[in-house]
């Protein structure tokens, strides 16, 4: 579900917030290793938006069932104070992969680098400073999101357990932790340089951007070790990468980054939490 | 999709609009005769809410669950200025009931009568003078619909034709006349005395009430004379009605009501219409 005033940052257009709100829904069918077949979408429209809306709205809705091949079946109109696009998807797996498979002993994968939907809002919303090449792509990253669908489809067979970014890094960890009985510790964060430099020029923390961001649509997973080879030839094939972040520990509930020097920081629960 | 503005009128709690949202699917799966299984549920909540608002959310999300036996499966949630509740249903058909099989010469039927919910609304938001008796009928149709599934199931291997009648009975004619190809000449209303009393008493159109209303959740089809006999005792076996209105043509296209006297009066296109 997105809603305008909570999800449509300033200069975003109602084309690429309903391709989004398509992605959101093609992202957990990546991250399930599930092929997507249609969809269906509720709008909300707030009184006085224009037929020209509309269209702009139905083309996007229209960029997403080519992007990655959905079909639009039906779906609901209301009115509404503010714009509300909801949008649900239906197709087909032979498996799923759950977020309760993570063993101890594995490792913890992603299919990319976390911090610039958060720094694009930043940007956005809070005219934190960037050079113009950072700021395109955080920017872009908000605007157009781009879930690598086919490389979820190739990956799911290896990974024992996953789950889609969009709630942010620190909730993945902490809910495939909780659902598997494992704690997890990473050894790496999965940023690069040019998002380290824009936390610190904005005096922003970075672990805020990199693990309480959210909306990066990556997966985020568990694999045994020898698995990752064929799953990082899997991922390149995809056009995307697998990095390794750590791995999968028998402390409980215990979710960690290990610093030099053998020190380890508990990662908190930072990110979106449903009705908390 | 339900609105708390636009759906939901001074006095109904949280529990009935959860409860009623739920209920607007099993609406279309009953008028489709396919069997509703599991639902998702899309919430956008104000800031302010309270934890027992979210508690009455959910009791009216389980009354459903029970009285229709179909299980809440997952969803979203969101921040959004006025509450909003988006519900999708899976389920299971051996045949779909369509809105194009009607022919000429065929039954139009209803499975109840017009006319609560609009007055009921005339009740809550303007007024309307009402008996007790009959305010608590139209009110109750408004705060609790009930659309009968069991009914719905029974009869779809008898219609030809069918639609669920939330968006209003003229709506459905003129849609089922469109995409079949035919007309629709009616000759009686499915309206009971009491809404004729109420119409008459607040000086309001009756055809308004029956035609335009909308949200009574029955089901509007066509049926072939030779089934209408075994239609009526599947309606009576599930506790409701198999009302006759009148029959289909070959006038392409014309709704219309027989009057007295042989004149017929044009049914015009009222209700709700999506992005009107």
């Amino acid at each position: 579900m997105l809603v305008r005033k909570t999800d449509m940052p300033p200069g975003m257009s109602f084309r690429e917030a309903a391709r989004k709100t398509v992605a959101m829904c093609v992202s957990d069918f990546a991250a399930k290793g599930a092929r997507p077949d249609s969809f269906l979408v509720s709008l909300g429209v707030p009184r006085g938006t224009t037929e020209a809306q509309i269209k702009e709205l139905a083309r996007g809705f229209k960029d997403a069932s080519i992007e990655w091949r959905v079909k639009l079946i039906g779906g609901d109109t209301n009115e509404a104070d503010d714009l509300v696009i909801d949008c649900v998807m239906a197709g087909f797996a032979e498996n799923i992969v759950t977020r309760s498979g993570a063993r101890p002993g594995e490792l913890v994968v992603t299919t990319g680098y976390f911090g610039y939907p958060p720094s694009g809002l930043r940007v956005l919303m809070e005219n934190a400073h960037a050079t113009k090449d950072f700021r395109d792509r955080a920017v872009r990253s908000v605007f157009h999101p781009v879930p690598n669908l086919e490389l979820g489809l190739g990956l799911a067979r290896y990974m024992d357990s996953s789950m889609d970014s969009s709630d942010g890094l620190a909730i993945c960890l902490h809910t495939i932790a909780d659902m598997s009985h494992v704690g997890i510790t990473l050894d790496q964060l999965p940023v690069k340089r040019d998002v380290r430099k824009f936390a610190r020029e904005n005096h922003l923390q970075l672990n805020e951007l990199v693990f309480g961001g959210g909306e990066e649509y990556l997966i985020v997973g568990t694999i045994k070790r020898e698995h990752l080879e064929k799953a990082r030839e899997c991922a390149s094939a995809a056009g995307g990468v697998l990095l390794v972040l750590g791995q999968v520990t028998r402390e409980v509930g215990k979710v960690v980054i290990q610093e030099e020097h053998g020190r380890t920081t508990p990662i908190g629960r930072i990110g979106w939490t449903h009705l908390s």
